[in-house]
């Protein structure tokens, strides 16, 4: 490629005539096109950006002028203009680069990225620290209109106003985030505002108007006309930020990257708070990608000339994602079930809820990047009766903490939440694992917790769950059932009740929850040929254990090892030890689950089988704790009743 | 009083004309000074309200109309009105009435609050509920200006115009939320926004001109006295909620009861959302608390006469509260260390920043009640080499816990977060006990966890977080410290490492954390007149545990039990358990903290007993471990070096 090929940096980059530059882009667009059709990813925001990462790099100077780029997906033609070009179809590969933003990577990744709507948030705080200590620099912050979304770009965009410090936040207006918006925002951004109704403002016109009789029809004429040149203008876009303290730049042609270049630096003259709204699509350059809302997220490996996915399709046999047995579980449910409605935060797709909503318009909600709104939201349903299902990934539950804590369980709201993409997430790294939400959600009184071990107990877990009139989470995988039957239609579990799997000694006692109830089944056949003898237990409710049959096998095996895809601090592992505290069991145990350090990213089974998370593991963690020198067994207590 | 005294519910008040209204706010005003005056409380909030109560019951038929208050200190007139009236003077005391919204209270409290800018969140749930259900009733949330700077109350406004249901939002201006607000908004809200750059509307009105040049100066003169009046009307407050799908109406007078009524009915006519901006005067009819910022929030017990307080006053001898100490020390650090930089989230008097405020004007942020923000905010701080303390309540970082991982720790960037209230709060209750942040925060890979054991640690203990340079979370009480003296200059603690403060023996080992290493103490010698030798030790750090110091005394002990003011499920003493599970230790152990269910209000002493949290419940926990019958002593291994 002509100019690609030799930007090894911004400063390159800079080197080049302006009117290079939409060829810059053109040889950007074909090079993230080239690479992510043959290793899939998040191509749709990548390629909605190229021409704003070229004119943002070619208007500033990065690192001294700070770029802080919101989510990461649109980073990608950042990444490659900043010295990873070479690296870049490494992306989201074991030892590769990250598909986000991460400090580690690179000078010019200022701000670490893959939750959506920190970057003005993190720009404002640079700006400050750059004002104190008198540095060089301007700041400029990206955010998408789904971004945009998420309360806490609200309480930034708040601040920025309030100190009225030069800084500038471009709005990557793509009309969608990963789903098409459906806040009034997005209506906002899009222009459609121009009917709204204005009393006030029509009746004080007429008023001025009346000052001025002797001018009559003429200024009247006038008026008129001017209503609706004004009304859009004032009451576009625009009026928001103008209102929080911005001036207001735009809408401009995000793929212009002429337009883009001289906007950005008459921008950075400005001695205040500049917003520049820019149009892009995403997918821009595509068709395939740029006319499919599902694929406009990301895609799996494609071919190039043709478009077609070479990834096996999902009907080509193998056991069905999680993500789809649930979705098409709650439609099950909800069709005899009328208390049922689901909610979504800007994750449709990603949730399995694109067949409900499709079945049951008007008893789904899509509340965008808004998990704290989608929670209280949720809460409010249930006080009327309902029975919401909040559909939300681990990962972006934390957003929502003291809201299920302050306005579900403190009121005793049956709200029953979905944790898809709990435990690791694999390639999409440390940003999205799932590995807290035992430890945060166990610590909330009134909520019951649960992780069915394959993706039929799913199906008896989510009804069980509804029907519990409890406040209730359930967690489970990424990715694909362990292929199990589909054990007719759900039915209720026992509250609060697991299950032994495998009863064959007490050897060891194996307790495990989720898939790696299967795990340890494998481990205790392994061990079964060296003639350890192990009983396992599907633990099923991590809240409330069930205590009975834990305490009774606890009591009787001379060694236990709990097994969980989750955080060590605080999580299945340690509930089971403050059980043992509780009865006065001192069983000989190890607890094997995610260390306490960030997981990288990488392919999910390697991970896992770094956190001891594999037959292997399991096997190797009983051999330890039986062969530790010293080690008294512990004779177990009678259980107190 | 002639006719609060008949008003045993909404229905009563409705019965009495309109024209009785203004009486019934001033017998409600009235009633409130008298009560409050004797018990102390949110008088501010609870005088600007007053009529807004009234007009609300009055234009409204709770709870058949659901009105959704937010936060709660608003809601005392309404308590009032509700029945409650008889059961007023027992508000936020044991066994009395809580101070905040409660479901289980009233049929009339719709949805609890305590933590800001729910309501209008819960209120849409509701009226989507009402929708399916087709049920009859409208909806009304109520908002501060202070509340709708929290992201999720704009998350829920975008929901809300995207939905376009009929539904009323009263927006309670009363230009402050607990502090003066900082956001733009609240300037927006104060419409002084007439002066701002409105080059693009400008441009277009010129543009307009030209087509009507026959008619020339005349025209133009027009214009100009058209900009200002439609600028006022158009980017005034409303601009913000018409451009997001509202009928805006207001400003009107908060306190003209008449004028609320009729403005409440018109709304309730319309057939989509309403925001109704009314302004409010916190405090009003109480010039000592009108004219006080840091009365306006909550009042000791005063004279209605004088105005004066009842209370001895803070100088008067006894220890300063934590929330001094931390407050000072941190100007004192400051001073010989620019790094320091200071985040509030409009608490700056609750967390004790109005001194650093005051001397380091320049770095010193008030975010408003807007904590993700806050926290990422001060992570961008600490990009640029700052050291970001954030002070904020426990009970309210539950609301950033995401951005604590992803944005601060996930990074490695020196934020240090003092949180106040942790542990319980006493009167303020459930939606305000601080008794969740070990277990939230210790499953954060990266981050420090520690707990002053008095004033005079924390000062130290501030120190040594800062310098650290690395993420740190402290947790100290509500309340006055200890007593002890403040011993000279900070100075630096050995990180992770924890202090025997009591060595007389091994029958127990007392591991406590925060002030409650003095009722351990305590316990000690309560039980070493039984011949009980007890040692106790200062963990001082949750995370890293001080482990060798802990192993060696737990692998010594007969007994150990641990002694924390948090939640059991993931606390202090589950990372006991763990270690010891690491480390193949198996104590005979007991953990003492907060029991897995809701605390409510009270007297803060009487709910620690409550949960064992005393000299005597630790007494007994011994007593009761050591004598469980069948229950074997643990032999301690040696250590696994």
């Amino acid at each position: 490629m002509k100019y690609l090929d030799k930007i090894e940096s911004p400063a390159d980059l800079r080197q080049l005539p302006l009117e290079a530059l939409p060829e810059v882009a053109q040889e950007l667009r074909q090079f993230i096109l080239e690479k992510i059709s043959r290793i899939g990813g998040h191509l749709g925001a990548a390629l909605g950006t190229v021409e704003l990462s070229v004119a943002l790099h070619y208007a500033f100077e990065s690192p001294t002028d700070r770029i802080v780029w919101d989510v990461g997906h649109q980073a990608h033609g950042h990444k490659v203009l900043t010295g990873r070009r070479d690296r870049f179809h490494t992306l989201k590969q074991e030892g590769g680069l990250s598909g986000f933003l991460k400090r580690s990577e690179s000078e010019h990744d200022i701000f670490g990225a893959g939750h959506a709507s920190t970057s003005i948030s993190a720009a404002l705080g640079i700006r400050e620290g750059l004002r104190l200590k008198d540095g060089p620099g301007k700041v400029v912050a990206l955010i998408g209109d789904g971004g945009l979304t998420g309360g806490m770009a609200f309480e930034a965009l708040n601040h920025v106003g309030a100190l009225k410090r030069d800084m500038i936040v471009v709005l990557n207006d793509n009309g969608m985030s990963i789903s098409p918006n459906v806040g009034a925002m997005s209506e906002w951004l899009s222009r459609k505002l121009v009917g709204q109704p204005m009393t006030r403002w029509r009746r004080r016109v007429r008023h001025v108007l009346e000052a001025f009789d002797d001018h009559g029809q003429d200024a009247i004429r006038v008026i008129e006309h001017l209503l609706d040149a004004t009304k859009a203008a004032v009451v576009g876009p625009g009026a928001l930020f103008e209102g929080l303290g911005f001036e207001y730049v735009g809408p401009i042609d995000g793929h212009d990257v002429i337009v883009l270049v001289e906007t950005f630096r008459n921008a950075r003259e400005l001695e205040r708070p500049v917003l520049i709204h820019a149009m892009t699509s995403k997918g821009k350059g595509c068709p395939g990608v740029e006319d499919d809302v599902e694929r406009k997220h990301a895609v799996s490996p494609f071919d190039l000339e043709s478009g077609k996915s070479l990834s096996p399709s999902k009907a080509g046999g193998g056991a069905p994602p999680y993500t789809d047995v649930f979705g098409e579980t709650l439609c099950e449910l909800a069709r005899s079930d009328p208390r049922i409605v689901a909610i979504t935060a800007a994750m449709a797709q990603g949730t399995g809820l694109v067949p409900f909503a499709e079945e049951f318009p008007s008893r789904f909600y899509d509340v965008g990047i808004a998990e704290q709104h989608g929670v209280t939201f949720a809460a409010g349903l249930a006080v009327e009766g309902f029975r919401p299902v909040a559909a939300i990934y681990s990962t972006f539950l934390q957003r929502a903490i003291d809201q299920v804590e302050h306005d579900v369980c403190l009121q005793h709201l049956p709200v029953v939440f979905c944790l898809d993409r709990a435990g690791l997430v694999g390639p999409d790294g440390p940003t999205h694992h799932g590995v807290f939400d035992i430890s945060y959600l166990r610590m909330i009184p009134d909520l019951a917790l649960m992780a069915p071990k394959n993706e039929d107990e799913l199906r008896h877990l989510l009804l069980t769950a509804i029907n519990s009139g409890k406040p209730v989470a359930m967690r489970y995988p990424r990715g694909n059932g362990v292929g199990v039957p589909l054990d007719g239609p759900p039915r209720e579990l026992p509250w609060g009740k697991g299950e032994v799997v495998r009863s064959e000694g007490h050897d060891l006692l194996l307790l495990a929850i989720g898939p790696h109830v299967y795990t340890a089944l494998q481990a205790a056949e392994e061990l079964a040929r060296e003639g350890v003898a192990a009983t396992v237990i599907n633990a099923r409710f991590i809240k409330p254990l069930d205590e009975e049959l834990l305490v009774e096998h606890i009591g009787r095996a001379s060694a236990v090892i709990t097994v969980e895809e989750n955080a060590l601090a605080g999580g299945f592992g340690s509930a089971v030890l403050e059980l043992c505290e509780q009865r006065g069991l001192s069983p000989l145990v190890r607890r094997i689950g995610v260390p306490d350090r960030f997981i990288g990213h990488g392919n999910v089974t390697k991970l896992q089988a770094q956190c001891g998370l594999s037959v292997e593991g399991i096997v190797a963690a009983y051999r330890q704790l039986v062969a530790t020198p010293g080690r008294h067994l512990a004779v177990a207590a009678s259980p107190v009743a």
